[in-house]
């Protein structure tokens, strides 16, 4: 049974693990909807394929489907993955679905987040979010994991944490009047504190340049390993990006992690900058009430948004220069686990990337 | 994952167990149309409900659920049921469901048979039936377990077995031509005993009076324990009932099990009969391609088509003189099962009873 809890995980002794951390699987949604994914998301499909065949390799994975694509979905995704009904209104379980929690015995919960679609009706991407906002429960009652009920407004991709008391995260998403502003700074730091169950909070400020998101952490910078950081970086000083870039490295150079540790941190160049065709952009139904997807519009692409899978990482590649590089990157600072690319720009105009399409659940 | 298979389970070992035998837990489905089910619904969801928490003593119980209808259920469930969301076209999880087998290694499969709603076009209960259709393989995903699809036209409530050797069927649902008309008599015979792994298939011949499945055998006769059998019963020589039992026990005096033992009967006397009132029809939904519920229509009410759990025995009950004789004969009947009463008229009014709305999963 999944039971709601009316504790906070710090209270029960629970916290967030650290995505290199091992997992029991990984859960992805299959998207679907035309005005945001171009030619009817079939491009897109074939692409959430790729990174769930990938992860597959390492782990199980598990997709969940709208009613009318469950047949679709279960023909086109290898038969090692299981394909569960699950209704979305887009494709983003990592700002959707659960965060894992474990505790010193392995025993897991989740965290369910209050949702409202990176911004609600002020900024947001889409004004219906009712079904995005029952992904959580569903997963948790699907694995019979116990559910804390969380009534902050959060997405999985706006935190990464250590696993060993420090998160990261960005000014630009987490005090956005746009999620939480009746709470503070001060009460904002409170409840990732109760929730995550770490003891530092590293802010950085902006996210990625034109992130649609408000600067989700997850395209920006990540773990490695505990003290490591990997940052998206631009040489190029007149890149927008640039400054977002300088600003993060000087704060993540100043702050100390919850263990007193001084940061390591490994710049990974970004790709690009890409920008939407006309012919991507014709390919999206016209809405007035989702995020347009114009022709020339630059995209917020980044290396970093990877997944880190049981001895594996999953990195986007977008047929770019600065492909190679990454991936050599990447390979050096996880010797231990088999780096593979996957094509991600047709999850970047969707608007994110590998990691905003993944959400690992902890092994027990 | 779950496979595929283009076996048989009798091929590879597996066979049908008998619903007395252990089991893993429960399906059912939830309620919903409004043109079959009356006052939206609500009624049956309470019975529903009740149902699921009467087996949930037993054995874990699971309701699968359409998008629109996910936190009602789960609000109403008790907790410790777990709520999935499977869409379906109606609650009938029996007929809808996989049909589970395992091998003599505790292995469990299974088989999801072709579903044309009673009949299809010609006699079946509505008209559009892909979301029942596809109930058993969103079951085998979340489980992963190992799938046969049979290309058969049937339903879980036209077969019981006494899990050694003998399944219980009725030429009025297995030789209808509304299921399998290009099939002889012969090759309906080779397919049960293909997918269920029996040696003798006894046939009765009509179900019981009125009864909209085509005379589904769970609502007229199943099996007690091996050698054992109830059937569904009047006294009344003038009840068009009475001939429909009077020939199913003869035909089953008359046989013999794949043990080659004769069967011992025992006769539960039926309630009623039960008749829809004005109050009840009034509350349903008029719908030109849905089957009528018209005042003063006679229900197919029996007491056989109860569930049998791990220690438990759930049985409809109907505010009728027959209720207490019905649950003490069922109580002599399962001495070591403790035997539960639930309301069961307005699972009743949408053409069913306990039986056809639940589907148990053996124990591995």
């Amino acid at each position: 049974m999944s039971q709601l809890l009316n504790s906070t995980p710090k209270q029960d002794g629970f916290r967030m693990p650290a995505e290199y951390e091992k997992h029991a699987g990984c859960w992805m949604l299959w998207p679907e909807r035309p005005d945001n994914w171009r030619n009817g998301a079939k491009p897109a499909q074939r692409a959430f394929t790729s990174v769930a065949a990938a992860i597959s390799q390492f782990e199980p994975v598990t997709v969940g489907v709208n009613q009318g694509q469950f047949q679709n979905a279960r023909a086109l995704l290898p038969s090692n993955i299981r394909v569960v009904e699950i209704s979305s209104n887009d494709a983003w379980i990592r700002d959707t679905g659960p965060t894992f929690v474990i505790n010193d015995m392995g025993e897991i919960r989740g965290i369910d987040w209050e949702f409202n679609a990176w911004g609600g009706l002020n900024g947001g991407l889409y004004p219906v979010w009712d079904q995005d906002n029952l992904v959580a429960q569903k997963v948790l009652e699907i694995e019979q994991v116990d559910r804390y009920k969380a009534s902050f407004i959060l997405e999985g991709g706006a935190i990464h944490v250590d696993g060993q008391g420090t998160a990261l995260v960005t000014e630009e998403c987490l005090l956005n009047p746009n999620r939480n502003p009746s709470l503070s700074h001060g009460e904002i730091e409170q409840t990732l504190t109760d929730y995550l169950n770490v003891r530092q909070i590293i802010w950085l400020g902006r996210g990625v340049y034109l992130d649609e998101t408000d600067g989700h952490i997850d395209n920006l910078a990540c773990f490695i390993r505990p003290g490591v950081v990997a940052l998206t970086w631009t040489d190029n000083q007149h890149d927008p990006q640039y400054d977002i870039s300088c600003d993060a490295l000087e704060r993540l150079k100043q702050a100390t992690d919850a263990q007193g540790r001084r940061l390591e941190v490994h710049k990974i160049h970004q790709p690009g900058p890409l920008y939407i065709t006309q012919a991507e952009s014709a390919g999206v139904d016209s809405s007035a009430s989702s995020h347009p997807r114009q022709v020339g519009q630059r995209m917020a692409a980044s290396y970093v948004n990877f997944y880190i899978a049981n001895g594996g990482i999953v990195v986007p590649i977008f047929d770019d220069p600065y492909d190679v590089a990454a991936l050599q990157q990447l390979q050096a600072l996880f010797p231990e686990r088999k780096v593979i690319g996957v094509p991600g720009r047709e999850i970047l105009l969707g608007g994110g990337n590998i990691h905003c399409i993944t959400q690992q659940q902890p092994a027990p």
